[in-house]
């Protein structure tokens, strides 16, 4: 099982961010939190590094049928999307969502396996529109 | 591995989310997010669910060295610690963070060990700070 369901867009950071949140958008997905890796380990401990974001993405129904079927479930809740660019490759940000059958992996609950599935199926279906619309003319 | 590390506390939910969020910054964690999954529900499908948080705790030493080690580790920050009214019953409050080992398990990177093993003895001891002071007199 591969932990991340990646694309690699060839634009600007921005611009990147901006095409997730749609991707994400497009299948159902909000983004109830961000957080900006970069400027808080510059913040907290002045190193520097690339730019870095963590997406917390939720598709409401199905966090709802998660959370019906394992309580706990919430540990791993929402789906983090990341959008990151390429230390060594300044024109390339990749993008990575959490493949939600880890919930199915480390819960070992096979109820969850359902949601997982679908939960994935739209994921993927972001990533794979990034995909085909990675190059800035 | 346990997914989660937990304490069960009898007190008021407010007064147990101060009190988890005492603990995490006693043992270095701000909180970054916090999702109010109950609020979400209800506003997104308008269903009912008892009260239910999900904070975004991150030790941004540990966090450091994690991206330094495997820049994919993002996909699981920050630790989720859930806290979340018993639904079976009403005086009690779970709490429970998620173990940072679960780094190790699902990235094969052993490398990320000795940085997952520190992060769960923090966790680990503000879960404990929690179980000692869990009864309001």
């Amino acid at each position: 099982m591969d932990l991340g369901l990646s694309a690699t867009l060839h634009t600007n950071f921005g611009d990147a961010v901006d095409r997730t949140r749609a991707a994400l958008n497009a299948q159902g997905f909000g983004v109830l939190t961000e957080i900006d890796v970069r400027a808080t380990l510059k913040t907290k401990l002045d190193v520097n590094m690339e730019d870095y974001l963590i997406l917390g993405a939720c598709n409401p129904p199905l966090a709802h049928e998660a959370v019906g079927i394992d309580r706990q479930i919430g540990l791993l809740l929402p789906c983090n999307v990341v959008v990151r660019r390429n230390p060594d490759s300044d024109d390339e940000v990749i993008v990575e969502a959490m493949n939600p059958q880890l919930m199915v992996q480390v819960t070992n609950e096979p109820a969850l396996q359902t949601v997982a599935t679908r939960a994935a199926a739209k994921l993927q279906a972001a990533i794979d529109s990034l995909n085909t619309t990675s190059r800035v003319p």
